[in-house]
């Protein structure tokens, strides 16, 4: 891609950095992959937090005391990362490669 | 606003849809506001389920048995929906209004 800035989101796109950071996990950065959410409702891929639990037992965010056993599956965050992936795919195209409006027939 | 499609979406966002779906409360279909989850993982407004509960103590969406002290705050989803909300304002403005790359000098 031509546009580079903060990962992969084009400059006319950049509003939805947000979004996109909201929707990364905390430990390997990526896009929430099986989020898991801890009881002090901090979010993380289940294989991130499972492997930290390993080393220590608390959240990574905020330190709190935290077990496997109180995880919680958080799939709205799985649904939405897939909905917000395929959203910013068709946006960047929208956007730079043809005029706003233009439905295919 | 001149262009209306599924609520307040502009067909040029209309990719967003899903997205502004999943953020809504199953009760309200307002966007999630103080969202609390479920143990069976499902999202509502504080306010809608706990109303929902002094009538019924079962999850909305699945009747699965549900309690109020198994709700967990979502807080992420709050955070999204702020954000979301933002960065569709912006896009809307700059697919519609303006050219996709002006920044302000
Ligand atoms: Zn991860
Ligand atoms: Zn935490
Ligand atoms: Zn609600
Ligand atoms: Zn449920």
């Amino acid at each position: 891609m031509a546009f580079h800035m903060d990962a992969d989101l084009p400059p006319g796109l950049a509003c939805l950095k947000n979004v996109d950071t909201l929707l990364r996990c905390p430990i390997c950065f990526d896009f929430l992959n099986i989020s898991m959410m801890t009881k002090c409702s901090h979010n993380f891929c289940s294989l991130c937090i499972r492997k930290f639990f390993s080393y220590k037992l608390q959240c990574p965010v905020c330190n709190v005391e935290a077990t496997e056993q109180d995880l919680r599956n958080n799939r709205l965050l799985d649904e939405l990362v897939i909905s917000f992936q395929t959203a910013r795919q068709q946006l960047s195209k929208t956007t730079f490669e043809s005029p706003p409006i233009s439905p295919k027939t």
